[in-house]
């Protein structure tokens, strides 16, 4: 999983992380929101219905949800454990908020917090994007910097100064994962054996 | 911190690191053994009296030691501070008795277990090099399994089926280790600042 507060460019990350990883999809959310033009049923979204939402919801079939303008949200769990039990990585970029409880249900996720490259940038990045208030974009800023407090709470963390270098550093983040003692234990029966030179 | 049971061929591996990693050292064992011809003091071993050993071992200055044959061997621990002060990473190679008391004095430390490529790659190996009786054999074999076992309380694990591989998963795991949170910290102090976008 892979959060950063607005404005850090998690977006353009991910997009170059899964480009360059054969292996890894994007997990999916499942949303009761209507398709846009062009948006297909299990690429951009799960368009379900509420009653469906909501008995997913009951189901806990969620790692994380949101209501978002009358809209529900859902990061649906036995889509991504379906993909992870054929062998395939799940990108999660999840906010937050949603992230703390994803890390409590999935203790095993690797969990990666970007930076922007300084505050100063952060703050250009948020200027950029805003067409609001000057005190519009405070609040923005306040909630940024508030987010990035949460990140301590992550196992990694990866500054964006420029996103080849990013995207390398959660490569070997996930190269090392994989090295993890406790996911290979198996290893170590192989050399039990039957202790014979014979 | 990289360690194996014999056999793994974990002399080759932190060779290869070492030669593709500037900024990292090998670590200078202390010894009370005399310098063989060609030796340096300070390159191969800290060539100290038994009065030295002794006092450095009262000062708590080892983070492991040995005696081999009549010599004592040990891990000084303030010449690898001295390195790591300076920026410099510092590389380990200790068999697996020694690792675990390494381990506790230094919870900072990344700790890393070769395994063989197979339990008969390893088989192969210890044959190759004893010239010894097949009891001999037998025995070193049950010692190799037995520091097999205690690999479970590394970190990570890397198998040497390719040095090559087996190089390039060990920097993936130097490189994610330098973007864990708890190492840093103070990344995150930057974006307190002033929370202004004056």
């Amino acid at each position: 999983m892979i959060s950063g507060a607005s404005g850090t460019g998690k977006g353009t990350v991910c997009q170059k992380l899964l480009d360059e990883s054969p292996g890894m999809v994007y997990s999916i959310s499942a949303t009761t929101r209507q398709p846009r033009k062009g948006e297909v049923d299990g690429r951009e979204y799960f368009f379900i219905t509420v009653e469906q939402f909501k008995s997913w919801l009951a189901e806990e079939k969620f790692l994380e949800h949101a209501e978002v303008f009358g809209n529900f949200y859902g990061t649906p769990a036995h889509k991504i454990e379906e993909c992870l039990s054929s062998g395939i990585d799940v990108l999660l970029e999840i906010d937050v908020q949603g992230a703390l409880n994803v890390m409590k249900k999935c203790p095993d996720g690797i969990y990666i917090f970007l930076l922007p490259p300084s505050f100063d940038e952060l703050c250009n990045r948020i200027k950029k994007r805003g067409t609001e208030s000057p005190e519009g974009l405070q609040r923005r800023l306040a909630s940024s910097t508030n987010e990035i407090a949460v990140g301590k709470n992550y196992q990694y963390v990866v500054v964006n100064d420029s996103v080849d270098d990013a995207v390398k550093k959660i490569k070997s983040i996930i190269a090392a994962e994989r090295c993890k003692v406790n996911r290979n234990l198996n290893d170590f029966e192989k050399y039990k054996g039957e202790e014979s030179l014979n």
